[in-house]
């Protein structure tokens, strides 16, 4: 199974705006990309602040054909879990990467958040990387590993969405 | 004057590999951008760290046209100070923004580190930002800006110095 994490990101590498979850701060034109994007997935795993922040809308757009994980220490407590469709579960990345793959799924988004794309990477899992820059500065915020680390990449792609915003696909090196 | 930050940065947005200073980590595609780059510029201002981490190949280098001015608050311990070449200042980016107006310099480059790039943004200084982002990820280093801030930019131009490595050369807008 392909596993490819995907991030908006300001400038200077933050995840959110400051201590304010979700990606707000990301232009319409990510967001189209995003939703775009993520249907050519069969399933995802997000971690539990990652998935908090977009649940409204997740529960709004109602159940699709992704299968959606959402990883927490207590699954129990989320009574919106739909088999297929929205699942909880107590464990590790590798963990459910492998329970996806022995489910037929071929190709898993993963939206974070940092300590998620850490394990993933660390792990010699993520296949790419899509990252999109947009035009902002926040100074503080989530960022996308929780270091040190040294992970390198290979750009494979820059597409622009628009005049001020490039997603960079990049592809994971081993070492 | 014009005033332009020059960096280049890790995808996840780090100045340095860890706690180790200079941009070692960055390619020679984009080491020699910067050379290249520095020779439009008729002045430069850095702070105290980030001449030091250059200081051996810039004493190496010789006095060359362009005044370099370095942000320290022991300007006198620095005996290689050579007027009009190398000069060492107690003084904040402001203040030095406008001697080099009124020497006559017209174009100057922004050389770091945090605490410059952060007080040149926030006083309105800064015309332009130039990121070259390299495909590697640290997790930690020297971050860009020391938040909570938040500076909105457009993208002027993004310029590829090789297959893996881009440049992106932003403006600043004002709010």
């Amino acid at each position: 199974m392909q596993l490819l994490g995907i991030a908006a990101m300001s400038l200077d590498g933050c995840l959110t705006c400051h201590d304010r979850p979700g990606t707000g701060f990301a232009s319409a034109e990510d967001h189209a990309f995003f939703q775009d994007a993520l249907q050519t997935f069969d399933c995802s795993i997000a971690g539990r602040r990652t998935y908090e922040a977009a649940r409204e809308a997740i529960l709004r757009a109602g159940p699709g054909p992704r299968l959606q994980i959402v990883l927490t220490s207590t699954p129990g407590r989320f009574t919106e879990a739909r088999t297929d469709h929205l699942e909880f579960r107590n464990a590790g990345v590798a963990e459910v990467a492998r329970e996806l793959t022995r489910r037929g799924r071929t190709r898993c988004a993963l939206l974070g958040g940092t300590g998620l794309y850490t394990e993933a990477c660390a792990l010699g899992l993520l296949d790419e990387l899509w990252v999109t820059i947009e035009p902002v500065a926040f100074g503080e915020g989530v960022r996308m590993f929780r270091g040190p680390v040294e992970f390198r990449f290979e750009l494979a792609e820059s597409v622009a969405l628009s005049g001020n915003t490039l997603v960079l696909k990049y592809r994971r090196l081993g070492g």
